[in-house]
This record gives C-alpha cells, sequence and structure tokens, in this order.
C-alpha cells in the first residue's frame, strides 16, 4: 500500500510483507457489494471499468486529491461481491466535519449503479483490507433445475443433469486443510510465488433461491490464488457428473499443475462473500 | 376459452361463468417463469411484447395453427412469475410423435430468454388454468437493508427506512378472509364487476436472498382483482411506515373506494409465485 500523503507524525512500521512504510493519522474501510458483470474485474485497468477504478475515482472526488485503496481479494472479469472490503488511509483534517454515514452516501452517489457501498467503517491506524484478513468465504451457485434458471440466470452456472452431490463433498473433503494447491491457480500467476494455502471449509448444501434450485458451494480460506475457488468447482462438477472419481482430486493436488484439474466455473456463479478480520 | 380448432367427437359442457364450449380431445398446460422487466404484461396486446404474445406464438410454430392458450392469472407489465400456468387444447393427432420433453425443449427455444417453461403437462380435457384454479399465491419482496439492494435490485421494492413489521402483520390480519376488495382494485378494472374475493393468507417473513434483507409478503387468495396485491403491499407499507395505524385498513376496506388505500408498490418486487389446482 502507498500512500500518496504525508503526515507530519505519521511513524514507521513494517507491514507482513516487510517493507517499511508510514503509519497513517486514520484508516477507513468499505465494505462494498458488486454486480461483476459490466466490470473488467475488481482491479484498475487504464481504460476499463474496474470496481477499483471507480471506487478511487469517487475517493479522490471526495477527497479532493489522488486516492488509492487496497482490496482483501481481486476478483476476476464478471465475478460479484457482497462482502469485499477495501481500506485507505485520509489525515485527520481530511475527516474533519464528516460523518462515515454522508460520506458512504456521496460514494453511492460517485459510483457505478452496480456496486454499493454497505458500510464505511474506521479501523486502527495502518489497517490493511488486505494483509489484517483472517479468512475470507466465497459462494458459488449451481443451478440444477432441469431447466435454466431465470431469476438466479445472472448469478449461477447453469449445469446440464444431475450431479452426484455425495461424491463433491467426497472429493471436496480432500481439499481441506493446508496444500500446495498450484494445480488449482491460474498457470502464469503461480510462477515464483508462493502456492500453500489453507482451506478451512468447502461445504455444498442445496437451497431455493428466488424459486429456483440451487447447489450453493461455500469455499472458506485464509487466502486464495488466482481462480482457485473457480477451479475447484470445475474439479468438484466434473466428479459431480461421474467424470472423475473423488479420490481424484488428491492425484490432482499432487500434480502441482494446473492442467491437471477440472476447467474454470464461469465467472457469474462466484460471489466474494465475505471477509474475517 | 375459446378452442380455434373443431374436434369431431367433441361433446358440449358448460364452464364456470356458463356459457357451452366443446370438450377438446387433449388438454395440456405450461408452468411458465418469466422476468417482467421486458414485457409490457401478461396478456397479449398488438405491436407489444407480451408473454402470452410469445408464448402463442411458439405455440403456434410448433402446432403450426393459430393457438391460443388460458392463463391461471394475467399479470401487469413488469411483474415477475416463478410459476404462471397456461392451458391450451389440441388434438389427438396434433400429440402423435411428440413427447412433453421435447416440446418442452422447443418452446424454450422459441421464447424470449426471458420466459422459461419449466413443466408440459397433460391435464385432463377441458381442463382450464383460469376456472379449475382453487388458489394463487404471490410473493412481494420488500428490500430492508440501509443501502439500495444489488443482486434483488430487479426484484424488489427498496423502503427507505425502518419498517414496523408487527404492526403491518396485525393490518394484514384485517384483510385475511372474504371481503369486498373494492377499494384495493384499479378503478377502471372494478365498474360493474364482483369485487369479493377471499384472501386465505398474509405472511410477513424476513429473510436473506443472496446476502441482502428481503421482507417477503406472501399473499395467497382463491382470486385476485387488477393490482390487488400491489394494493394490500402498499397499503401495508404506510401501515409500516407508521403514516397510518393498523385498524386503519378496515376503514379502507369498508370505504369500498380505490383512492381510500395506499399506492401501489412498484411492479418489479412481484412475483405470480404458483397456482394450486
Amino acid at each position: 500500500m502507498e500512500s500518496t500523503t504525508e503526515y507530519a507524525n505519521a511513524s514507521r512500521v513494517s507491514d507482513t510483507e516487510g517493507f517499511v512504510r508510514e503509519t497513517p493519522e486514520r484508516t477507513l474501510s468499505l465494505t462494498v457489494s458488486y454486480n461483476g458483470a459490466p466490470f473488467s474485474g475488481f482491479a484498475r485497468q487504464p481504460g476499463q471499468l474496474t470496481v477499483q477504478g471507480e471506487l478511487e475515482q469517487a475517493l479522490s472526488l471526495v477527497f479532493r486529491r489522488h486516492m488509492e485503496v487496497v482490496c482483501s481479494g481481486r476478483t476476476d472479469a464478471g465475478v460479484h461481491a457482497l462482502g469485499q472490503v477495501v481500506s485507505f488511509d485520509v489525515a485527520n483534517d481530511e475527516l474533519e466535519g464528516r460523518n462515515l454515514y454522508s460520506l458512504r452516501r456521496s460514494l453511492n452517489a460517485l459510483t457505478h449503479e452496480d456496486i454499493t457501498v454497505r458500510e464505511v467503517e474506521e479501523r486502527q491506524p495502518g489497517f490493511s483490507a488486505r494483509f489484517d484478513a483472517q479468512w475470507r468465504e466465497y459462494h458459488y451457485h449451481v443451478c440444477l433445475d432441469e431447466v435454466p434458471p431465470l431469476f438466479m440466470r445472472d448469478f449461477s452456472w447453469y449445469v446440464h443433469g444431475q450431479l452426484d452431490i455425495d461424491a463433491m463433498r467426497e472429493a471436496a473433503a480432500h481439499l481441506v486443510g493446508e496444500h500446495d494447491f498450484k494445480s488449482f491457480c491460474m498457470a502464469a500467476s503461480a510462477v515464483g510465488k508462493p502456492t500453500c494455502r489453507n482451506v478451512h471449509e468447502i461445504s455444498l448444501s442445496r437451497e431455493m433461491i428466488m424459486g429456483e434450485g440451487i447447489l450453493t458451494i461455500k469455499v472458506v480460506g485464509n487466502a486464495f490464488l488466482h481462480s482457485m475457488v473457480r477451479t475447484i468447482v470445475g474439479t468438484l462438477v466434473m466428479v459431480g457428473r461421474g467424470q472423475r472419481k473423488p479420490e481424484w482430486v488428491r492425484e490432482v493436488l499432487e500434480a502441482r499443475n494446473r492442467t491437471a484439474a477440472g476447467g474454470n466455473a464461469p465467472a457469474a456463479g462466484l460471489v466474494f462473500w465475505r471477509v474475517q478480520y
């Protein structure tokens, strides 16, 4: 995280990645929902509509200076969020005469209609939405109806035919725990980076959402690699369809190669649900 | 219901409205979901995109003749349906070499993407989606979150501020039972027609749908007048906001005048949920 403002009384601390930065005077966080459909993902890219770009533009207008945010987890193009968290630093005098409700109102007025700022909170100075996260939770929605979903069309993956959910649960159990998830990471992103992650929970539950039959796959972990949740879902669906046995998932892990796993499940079915600090 | 085909061996029966018609050889029903947003309502209108128009056009292509359907309940522009039911008659030879699954597939391929035919069933000859219905169920979704809904935006009414749900329940209790609902019927539609209806249930429950806080108002009754559910919801929300006392609803009923009731709740929040035969 780089701050673009200098603070008179800021002290120097080192964050979890070891480099030294200034302790800011005040740190705020936003809890943000978005419908991922219109965005080229979360991360700012020149000339593209992105969630980060929209939030930073709105914050820059409000605070009348260039603002940057840190997020708890980047999401790809088309992926939704219910509780994405972003953090940013401000100086004491920048909050004078403001309250957090009016800040939320301003941000909601200034951002794209497919972004909703649900909450604005003040955190400990230096709080990082990324480094202070204890765990992240994603929900993936698969539609199990005989016909394609209508109300959940933009928020689910319609999988033709029956799925063996017990087999998927058995397969999922092999993924829980601390593992090298290199096989579940988009190849280019894994080069030269640590690929061990701790998955705390993968649970599958059937529910009716707006009258449509949905299998919700909840995945909770300390952190996730690029496209990891969608690869886990694509792999579990192969097992659910009977194309692979549940034990195959162990081989996939051991292969440490992206081509060993199933395909990427479509972005629209994924919601970055929440982050625990 | 008027049939456009003549059947050699059809007998004559009188339906619930007393006029005489031919008994058809075979009668089918479709259970249909639709996202109401793009449609000018259910009922066929020349030059307009309507659900009935789409279904009849698809059926006419499949059966290679002019087809008309009868529905269990018309819905206004923008109102959704999960389980709308329509019925239509066919001759024996028109079903030869067809099965109901392939008929469903054809209809889903031929209709607008915001219509899904969920089920095709054969019924007793002469079955009417309208006259054989025992009761109808509607769900109305009100969003109660502090910020506008995102995932439920197209399927809910965002009501600013808190609602007193206990007061709304008390008000709703006055509407349950057999009453003259003239005050809850769009004025033009009530002229010279019976306006008594039997409301079996109005229940209010809070739920989370896609992570958003929704108040679902379920209304069940034998039949409904034009815009009756939306007027009930508009009236209950006035009570929930504290603008009226729960007992006021009794006065509204007694007035037998549309202007006595609350406004029409927006169409997007309403889903025609299901019909019991």
